[in-house]
């Protein structure tokens, strides 16, 4: 088997939104498919992937760097020998070819659009979801039923206060979820903790809430909403000061007593590995939310969640940044601890198909092959575009 | 005063050498040109810069994201208030506009080539050297009569030996240095030491030797090379590790009693700050070689060195990656304790001008105006093909 082309498109998302630090309304994520030989149904089988969601797409990277280095390499090169099926992660070593260790920031999102195509296209080729297929590589049992699932919304809105953000939380749940995400950092603190409140009333208890600063918060702003949320019980505090900021983490970590989570911006197994280090973590409550996405795919991502659990975490408290079709398989495939969703943004990469359920809380993928990205009503021309008569 | 245009081209090293890690024969840089509304004899006045060395050309971040963000910013966004000048820390912050914290790979160089010819444009409006204006801006006295420089050489040339390397050594101090560094970790242990000593011999001493293993060894063999080395008093080791692997930096600053080196791959405060409070490393002897070229520029790169102070270093423990005219400016302006060179290599960007004296062991910037780049002979013709009737 070998790959025959590698195609990739930079697709804007629409619904524009802001969190504290950024405005997505110019964000585009790079659609990625790796074209093989191998023949479906009279058809090439296409693997289909995209860089997650909010680190903007990587063209330039991807068909300047990595692309011709894949290409480039031996198809024998690129292959399990004991599949003779293509192995993503000498894959991954191919498109990193005569990259410096350190520096996982842009490179880190495109290698991942390329590494999780491969996934797909491995599922396509053993006719199932490609939860299976990543279970089976790393030894899990799909959590195939369904996984928690969590609707992360409650952006900054001009003109829109409580009353609106209540609103919407209660829409999550006549949607079927059972817990939400809402923004901080974006108003005063008491204008915050107004929302907060508003939030915990709609969502009918704290512990269905979480909050996330997008790591705009200095220390000391931290550790006062700290001690200004204390009280709620909340489901975690997410990304209180910048996500490189280990002492700042720990320092928190000391103070504040509910859960932290944290993660989504590190990029590589040793920036995990120095979180997990320094920055004071607890494997009791805390939670990791790094993203296959943007950080060099699977392989890497699965190396993480192995840091993870030597250093004392459960592999539930991974529930991955970026929710989408991807992250689902990957968090049923590794038996993580739950998903993400952003009901109506960032589309058309954000959510779910029509035919994974949202549920009591959890939802449940599909049997479709591969990420089934194909089933999802909006992607599902992005794809056509990009695949074409491949 | 605005900026018209930006532009930028990449253009290819040349001299194909390999590292411990990568080969550079596919490596590009990216020559960036700002150009000004401001007229000097006649023409606009261009500030041009490049993203070091070692981390390829960032065309597509600069054209799809950072371009459009600076152009589209309004120009008195971009001026300092009271010189009414272009401010980089301003272009920066335009360029960065809708970017999440962490992350700093290749769009930090990307912003760092931009940010460092605004920098140029200063300096060629006021019609000094860069180090007067970069002095001037951070408060230093800039070393004007030369700054220390070594010889970074000693790459693995496949047919060549001991006897090669003694001779490439001789010819640098026959050239003016004083000092030099050889790369280690692409051998065995036996090979290498076989090479360091011969390093040693030909240079006079193990006080004229550095050696660089581009990150490469894990723990264990880090420690190894440590110990055999430890007897050698050379001038520092380099990389011994994963730029991140805080921990091992940290075990090994414990065991080897000489001085280490490392930063290159570190690209932003928060990454530097973890360097130093986990890093292990010690004030009395490390060095640090973080590389504004490669770190969004000068501005953030300011800022890692007040870090380095907070944290009991002196200035001078900072001596930067990259040997070119952009890092002599800064050495001298910010009054930091030395430069690299790569003589024959990394063309057209390594290296000086000739109108840069090499003489015992320091490196005297010349008075023309700006980073002197077009007083490079290799370089000017592509700074002219790129700056054209501006």
């Amino acid at each position: 088997m070998r790959i025959t082309e590698i195609r990739e498109v930079d697709v804007p998302l629409t619904g524009a939104i802001s969190n504290a630090v950024v405005s997505f309304e110019h964000h585009r994520v790079s659609l990625v498919a790796v074209v093989t030989d191998v023949v479906r149904s009279g058809r090439p089988v296409v693997g289909v992937a995209f860089n997650s969601i909010g680190r903007h797409a990587q063209g330039g990277i991807m068909r300047e760097r990595m692309i011709p280095r894949v290409l480039g390499t031996s198809p024998e090169d690129l292959l399990d020998p004991v599949s003779g099926l293509l192995d993503p992660a000498r894959v991954l070593t191919a498109a990193m070819r005569d990259e410096k260790p350190g520096g996982h920031g842009d490179r880190a999102a495109a290698a991942s659009a390329i590494e999780l195509a491969c996934w797909d296209a491995l599922a396509k080729i053993a006719d199932e979801p490609a939860y299976a297929t990543i279970g089976r590589r790393f030894g899990q049992e799909p959590l195939a039923a369904g996984v928690p699932v969590y609707a992360a919304g409650g952006y900054y809105r001009a003109g829109e206060g409580v009353a609106e953000l209540g609103a919407e939380i209660r829409s999550y749940l006549d949607a079927g979820y059972e817990a939400v995400k809402i923004k901080i950092g974006g108003a005063s603190l008491t204008e915050d903790l107004r929302r907060l409140d508003g939030a915990v009333t709609a969502a009918g208890g704290g512990h269905r809430v979480a909050v996330d600063a997008n790591g705009r918060f200095d220390r000391a702003t931290a550790v006062q909403y700290g001690k200004e949320m204390a009280g709620h019980d909340l489901r975690w505090y997410e990304e209180p000061v910048d996500p490189l900021d280990l002492r700042g983490t720990a320092d928190l970590a000391a103070e504040y007593p509910g859960a932290l989570a944290t993660g989504e911006n590190l990029f590589s197994v040793p920036d995990v590995v120095n979180l997990l280090e320094f920055g004071g973590l607890r494997a009791d409550r805390d939670i990791l939310q790094m993203d296959a996405g943007l950080s060099y795919g699977l392989t890497e991502y699965a190396a993480m969640v192995d840091a993870m659990q030597a250093h004392g975490f459960d592999r539930r408290a991974a529930m991955p940044h970026g929710g989408h079709l991807i992250n689902l398989h990957i968090v049923v495939g590794l038996a993580l601890g739950g998903c993400e969703a952003y009901p109506g943004v960032f589309q058309p990469f954000g959510g779910y198909s029509d035919r994974c359920e949202v549920k009591g809380g959890l939802i449940v993928p599909s049997d479709d092959p591969g990420f089934g990205l194909e089933q999802k009503a909006d992607l599902a021309p992005h794809i056509e575009a990009l695949v074409g008569r491949a």
